[in-house]
C-alpha cells in the first residue's frame, strides 16, 4: 500500500502507549454518545457562548444563558470535559473551550460531517453489521425502501436532504476551479463527455471557461430532464447536450459521434459503484476512446491526503455508502482504482493531487497510446 | 470541584496541539461509525485472528478466514487502520492489532461498555438532545412506552437485558467484598436497612458475613415478593424480611424498629434519582436514624477515580440515564452528593474510596453525632 507520508507515518506503527490505548478503547466504546454531545453542545451555541465569555463560566451561568435545566448543562459539560472539548478551572469552577472545541465551531468540514451524520447516517448506522453481510444499505430502510439512497434523494425528510447536499457539495466545489485548469488548461479539451453530469454544475463551468468547449451529458434518462430544466437559459447552456444512459445495463453504449472526445470526465462518480462495475463502466467508456481522450477521473483518494484527518474522514465515509448509500461501493485508493482501470484495459498516464478538499484527478488512456 | 490528581492533570488544561485537535474533532465527528466499527470486528472476531496469526494479515486473507467480501473485510479494516485499532505494515500489506485493538479484546469493562452502548443505547441516544431539552427519557419510546427503564426492564428483548444486567452487575459485583469489610468490621453493624435492595444479592452476603446479622431490604412492593423467592431456601435468609415502600411519595417512612438500625445502605440507588428526589429519599432515611446509625452510600463517584478513563466512562453513563434511564438522574460526583446530604440535614463522617471498579462510599451520621 503506497501510502502518502503523514499516513504512513501514522497508521505504520502503534504510537500509543498502554494508557492512552486504553482510554481511546473506551472512547470508542462511547462513540455514539461522544458525537451526541458535541453535537448538542454545538446546536444549543454553549460553545459559542463558552468561547465569547471573558473568564470562561460556570455550569449555572451556562444553564441561565441558554435557558436550560442546571441538570442538562451538568450533564453536557462534565461529558465535554471528559471528552476534551472542555477543560476547567478547579479553583474557580469556570469551563473554557479547549482547541477541539474550538475546531467543532470553526472547521468547515467538522460542521459538515457532524450534520451530514446525525441526520442521514445516524441511524442506518445502527445496521451497519447487516449491511456489511448482506451488501445492502440496510440503514437506509428507516427513510424508505429503495434499493439505493440515489432512488430516495428527492423523497428524503428536507433537513436529512439539506445535510446530504451540504456534505456532497462541500467536497465537490472547492476543486472545480483547479479541475477547469487540468482539463482545459494543462490538456487540449475542446470536447468532453460527463458521466453522472448530475444537474449540470460542472457542464456549465466548462462551457463558461471556453467558447469552443462542448459537453455532452451522459446520466439516467430522468436526471437528463432535470439537467435541461436547470441549464436552460445560462450561459453557453446551447454547448450542453443530454445523453440519456444506465451505465449498469450490459448493451450500454457511450454515444458514437464522428470524432471521439478529448476529455471524459467522472467526478465523484466511481465512488458510487463496487469494482466490478467500475471495470464495467470503464470498459463501456474505453469503447468511445480515441487515440487522444483522456478519461479524467476526480476522486478523494484516501492514501493520497497530505494530512491524516482527511484519510479517516473518507475511510469512515466509506461506512456511509455500506450502510446507507448501496451497500457496495466506498471512498477507494489509488491501489483499487488502478486495479480497476488495468482490468478494463487502460492504463494510467499521471495522477494530480491536491485539488481543493483532498481530491485527485488520475488521467486515464488507452495502452501504447 | 475537587478533582482527584490523574483527572485534574487531564482536565484543567488543554494539552493537543493544533493539529491533534483537529484530527479529535472528526473523530468525534463519526463517533457513531468509528464505534459500529470496533463493535462488528470484535464481535466478528476479527481482531482475535489477526492477533493470533503469526505475522499479521491481508485483507484477502481475512476475508477468507471468516468467510465475509472482501469488500466488507476492505471497508472495516481501512476504517480499522485509521481509527489506530490496527497498523500496517505497506511493504506486506499485513496488518496487525494495535495496543487499542488489544484493550478492546482484553478489557472486560470495554466489552461491557460496548454491549451496553449498542444493545440499550445507541438508538435512544439519537434522541439524546430531545431528552436533555424535557427531562425524560425521550430514547426509551422505540423499547416501549414506559416513563422509565425500571418499570420496562423485565419486557425489554433477551439480548438488551442481557447487556443491562452485564453492565449493572459488572459495576457492582466487584465491590461487595470491600464493602463488606467496611460495613461489618471497620464498623460495628448488626442490623441493615439495604434501600432499593432489589433481589437480595447484597442482603444474602450480608447475612453470611456474620450469624449475628438482619437485614431490612426496602424495595417497591413488587419487588419484595421476587426479592423473597430469590432468597428463599439460602444460607442466612431467615434473617432477611422485607418492607414494601414507594420511595418517591411524599408519605413514605422507613420501618421503625424498637432501635434504630446501626446501618442504611444504598449501592448504586441514589444515582437512578435526581438531586431533589435525593434530598427527600435521604430526609426519609434521616427520620429512622438514631445517634449510632449510619447511612453508607456506595456510588461510583467520576471525580474519585484513580484512573481518568474510568471517570469519562462516568461522565458518559450519565447519558444513559438522560436518554433511557430516566431524564433526570447522573453519575456524581462527590459536590453534587455532598450538597444533597448537607441539604438533608446530614453530615459525611467519612468516604472510602478505591472499591472494586471504582466504587465509593460516603459514610454519613445525623449531625453532631
Amino acid at each position: 500500500m503506497n501510502l502518502f507520508p503523514e499516513l504512513k507515518k501514522r497508521y505504520s506503527g502503534d504510537n500509543l502507549n498502554a494508557r492512552e490505548a486504553q482510554r481511546l478503547a473506551e472512547f470508542i466504546a462511547f462513540g455514539p454518545v461522544v458525537f451526541q454531545t458535541a453535537r448538542i453542545l454545538l446546536k444549543w451555541g454553549i460553545l459559542d457562548i463558552i468561547r465569547d465569555s471573558d473568564n470562561g463560566m460556570t455550569i449555572d451561568e451556562v444553564a441561565k444563558h441558554t435557558n436550560i435545566s442546571i441538570y442538562a448543562a451538568k450533564c453536557l459539560m462534565e461529558a465535554a470535559l471528559c471528552i476534551g472539548i472542555l477543560f476547567i478551572d478547579p479553583e474557580t469552577d469556570r469551563f473554557k473551550i479547549s482547541k477541539t472545541g474550538w475546531f467543532l465551531i470553526n472547521d468547515p468540514a467538522v460542521r459538515v460531517n457532524i450534520d451530514f451524520n446525525h441526520d442521514v447516517n445516524y441511524e442506518g448506522w445502527f445496521h451497519l453489521e447487516e449491511s456489511l453481510k448482506e451488501g445492502k444499505p440496510a440503514g437506509l430502510k428507516h427513510f424508505g425502501d429503495w434499493p439505493t439512497v440515489y432512488e430516495g434523494l428527492s423523497s428524503l425528510p428536507e433537513q436529512v436532504q439539506k445535510s446530504w447536499f451540504g456534505f456532497d457539495h462541500f467536497y465537490s466545489d472547492s476543486s472545480f476551479p483547479e479541475a477547469l485548469e487540468i482539463v482545459f488548461k494543462k490538456n487540449k479539451t475542446r470536447s468532453l463527455y460527463d458521466v453522472g453530469g448530475n444537474t449540470g454544475k460542472w457542464a456549465l463551468q466548462c462551457v463558461a471557461y471556453d467558447n469552443d468547449v462542448e459537453v455532452t451529458i451522459l446520466d439516467l434518462p430522468q436526471q437528463i430532464k432535470l439537467m435541461e430544466t436547470n441549464t436552460s437559459g445560462k450561459e453557453g447552456a446551447n454547448r450542453i447536450k443530454g445523453y440519456g444512459i444506465n451505465l449498469l445495463e450490459a448493451s450500454a453504449k457511450f454515444p458514437k459521434n464522428e470524432t471521439a472526445p478529448d476529455a471524459i470526465w467522472m467526478s465523484q462518480f466511481l465512488d458510487c459503484f463496487s469494482m466490478e462495475e467500475i471495470v464495467s463502466i470503464l470498459s463501456i467508456a474505453k469503447e468511445a476512446m480515441g487515440d487522444n481522450t483522456r478519461i479524467y477521473i476526480m476522486e478523494t483518494l484516501w492514501d493520497r491526503q497530505r494530512f491524516e484527518p482527511a484519510a479517516f474522514c473518507l475511510t469512515m465515509t466509506s461506512l456511509y455508502f455500506t450502510a446507507i448509500a448501496n451497500g457496495n461501493s466506498k471512498m477507494y485508493n489509488t491501489e483499487d482504482l488502478a486495479e480497476c482501470i488495468k482490468k478494463a484495459g487502460l492504463e494510467i498516464e499521471k495522477i494530480y493531487d491536491g485539488l481543493g478538499q483532498g481530491h485527485s484527478i488520475i488521467k486515464v488512456k488507452l495502452i501504447n497510446q
